[in-house]
């Protein structure tokens, strides 16, 4: 979503209003304040106006689902698509406890192993090759069958389930907090940080379906807590730990989309070092000195 | 560029090591440092590694080139091709006066009119499929004959121009200086001003072809000056204040790629405000109270 964002209005703990860019398709006038607003979660300032790019709808869209019988065979099949060059538009996993709680919610009958979502644009004729190029890959890699379509309710129909995901997550124990994480990693270490933490989750007895958003090697636990079971939230947390220890140990980031906040507060030094911290609280101070912005957040000064 | 930069080392004036993120490919773990480093020209650190997003050699490739009866016509042709989700990887445009240096300088025989360059890259399906629709664009617009291929000599040959379009511009007036400058503006004002432009430099009786990047609303002017001839070195800054004058008053920006450095201070608060002025020079002050990391340049503190 950042790269869609052209230009911000900022007001500023001073109460002035900063314009952050124009709008122009691309610019090297001055710092990039724009980026470094976008993301620092209201502790520089409150963004009042957004200017974003626009995208057209393309011609034609494919859409697809392909069942895999691993999450390594899965994340191999997204690492060969991009590596191909195929312009893939969008490219979810669901593991297999995201396809069973959304067979349960949505009423389907998916197979209950990891699953990729795809979507391709372009020409009719253009996403039609995508899509058969994308089926040769899975079932090189042991997927498949793939199924896929360009007209829109066919489309719907099969992306159903990843557009009931976090409903269907919930769904699976009523009742229970759904506590939501994130961590990002570089793409070839994707499958071994998504399949340790499936082995962690069982290990620790805990629900907790994953979605990904596999070409950016990111993504999300929903993580289903009875809120009462004092041995059971420790062992939440447990997991929550040990899934960013893991993801910086494979040279990844604490958090792809959801953000820092307090809870991960703790983790941004073992990232990216004291000097970045050091930096980002000298930055706070100079833009916010009474610390009047969303305090308490991202950094502590 | 600077979307493919995925992470720095950076020496701070305090001289830390400061490492701005790690290999994931997205991250929302607090300040985006990296691209608040990209574009700080030194001012704020020097940087001393960098990590790249890494794209594949595409499958497939074709590139081609179509006259234009006017400016207007070819970026017409640039908004329609993008418009319409036709993934164009590269789309230039070399103006008459940058095409008649070409063909002095390479030995072409090219019409002498404004000439957009194109290249496509994906399947060999899909590149042709994507050349053919541009020329038909092309041909809605009164452009043509596109000339495209797809074999890496055939590309060369038809890009040639392109790739020697600086030294050429450089030929057209040998002994002279050339002062290469850039605006950016909104890809619907870009014909306007690129027309109007030109209208001023002929008044001006200067010399100075124009490159394009027309994709992002982005042209470069080189200025080929008699640096002896004080009228000319006057006219010379008189037309560069105009350029960004124009660019600003379409809500453009003063510089898409070169930079500030010295020579474009002066236009940032006209571009940006005030507010945003003052909190560039709250962070370098933050980041580099002592002024020593390139000092004097971007803004002033």
């Amino acid at each position: 979503m950042k790269d869609n964002v052209l230009a911000l209005k900022v007001v500023l703990a001073n109460g002035e209003l900063m314009t952050t860019a124009r709008r122009a398709k691309k610019s090297s006038a001055g710092y990039d304040l724009t980026r470094l607003i976008v993301g620092a979660e209201g502790t520089l300032g409150v963004i009042t106006e957004l200017t974003l790019k626009l995208s057209g709808i393309p011609e034609a869209i494919s859409a697809g689902v392909c069942p895999f019988p691993s999450v390594e065979a899965a994340c191999n099949a997204a690492i060969a698509t991009i590596q191909s060059g195929i312009p893939v538009a969008r490219i979810e996993l669901l593991d297999e406890l995201q396809v069973k709680a959304t067979n349960l919610y949505s009423k389907l009958a998916l197979p209950e192993v990891p699953m990729l979502f795809v979507e391709f644009h372009g020409s009719p004729a253009g996403v039609a090759e995508q899509a058969e190029r994308f089926g040769e890959i899975a079932r090189d890699l042991s997927g498949g069958p793939f199924e896929w379509a360009t007209k829109p309710e066919d489309r719907s129909r099969l992306w159903q389930a990843r557009h009931d995901a976090y409903w269907a997550a919930r769904g699976l124990r009523p009742g229970a907090q759904a506590l939501a994480t994130d961590v990002c990693v570089p793409i070839s270490r994707l499958a071994e940080c998504v399949t340790a933490t499936q082995r962690e989750i069982a290990e620790l007895g805990l629900v907790a379906p994953i979605l990904g958003h596999v070409g950016d090697g990111n993504f999300h636990l929903s993580l289903l807590v009875d809120m009462n079971d004092a041995a059971e939230v420790k062992a939440a947390k447990t997991l929550c730990e040990q899934l960013v220890e893991r993801a910086l140990a494979m040279d990844g980031t604490c958090t792809g989309e959801h953000g820092v906040g307090q809870g991960k507060m703790k983790y941004l030094a073992g990232e990216l070092g004291s000097p970045a911290l050091a930096a980002m609280a000298a930055i706070k101070r100079a833009l916010d000195p009474d610390d009047i912005m969303n305090p308490g957040k991202i950094v502590a000064i």
